[in-house]
């Protein structure tokens, strides 16, 4: 069967969303990212930029998640915490527009969440540190923190997130169909693999 | 720089042991894995049965260890325990090899033991439990133990091996270039993937 869904997993830094994005367009079809953030947010009555933080962040630690928890602790949530109510319609979300056709997800344990279907490509992108932190310095500027700990901070809330809903060890290549290193390969070959594998009858 | 050896790790039953000698004959150059257990076997003056199965599995447990430590604890060895000398000459041995020109090789922690070269291809390989017991079984035949638990057993003691002397995750995506579920993309797929990764200027 050919796997018309790929879902590209990363690190920070790594390149995998412009490798999901470059994919997408190589074949032709749509990348949810920054729209998959958008349509949650419009589905929660959430921020966008907190959707987008805390949909792949640790959960149960923001200042947020802990105001809404206060006032009630529900808020129209059917009883469960923001970070959990964010999950549920994610996961939602993520199912109903890969029933729309091929696309190509990046994030947002979409590799989990998609897990029984066939048709699925599941990848996961990853590149030494120094290599990660020379392009997230390049791509996003100089901040306080040096690059090293902004890696390490990025890397540890995305593999506390992945581990609490979906009991998986982030980044182990058995979750995946497909582990590439970056750095190693370049961006531009694991672009041509994953088309590759995608188009494969 | 073009990637002229190329090291398999692989789950027991994932066919990575194919996969790399077919690899190997696709390029034209050595596979090293039976070779390299005798080779280490004539060093050490080991038993080839003996060194094959000691050779990723978890130290310290045998009882042939253990009788050879009973008997002074060093028998020529340098003061080492035989799974440590063991450990040692594969080490030296596999960089030997390594220094000779292109080739790949199965297993034995090789891609820790080169991964200061930079002209090496590190693979992981590993499938689907359900995938492995059936190639097991058509492979290696029935035996009183189940499948299930004959991958279960041969697994921990290869994880508990990597561990030991690596200090790393066996199987964590992020010490290998490329890591391939050979169930779901088939073993012919895998060998292309490599081949055109070690092809690749």
């Amino acid at each position: 069967m050919r796997r018309q869904i790929i879902t590209i997993s990363r690190e920070f830094g790594s390149g995998g969303r412009t490798i999901g994005k470059e994919v997408a367009q190589r074949l032709g079809v749509p990348c949810y990212d920054k729209e998959l953030v958008k349509q949650v947010a419009t589905e929660t009555g959430l921020d966008e930029g907190y959707v987008e933080q805390k949909g792949e962040d640790a959960p149960g630690s923001s200042w947020l998640a802990c105001a809404f928890s206060a006032r009630g602790g529900q808020v129209g949530l059917n009883g469960l915490s923001v970070d959990d109510f964010l999950w549920a319609v994610q996961h939602r979300v993520i199912r109903e527009l890969a029933e729309k056709g091929p696309c190509v997800f990046v994030g947002r344990c979409a590799d989990y969440i998609l897990r029984e279907r066939q048709d699925c490509l599941h990848v996961f992108v990853h590149a030494d540190p120094e290599v990660r932190a020379d392009r997230i310095v390049r791509l996003y500027g100089e901040s306080e923190k040096k690059p090293a700990k902004r890696l390490e901070e990025k890397d540890k809330k995305r593999r506390t997130y992945y581990k609490y809903y979906t009991g998986q060890e982030w980044g182990m290549s058995q979750n995946y169909h497909l582990c590439l290193d970056s750095g190693a390969l370049g961006l531009d070959t694991c672009v041509d693999l994953i088309v590759g594998l995608a188009e494969k009858e």
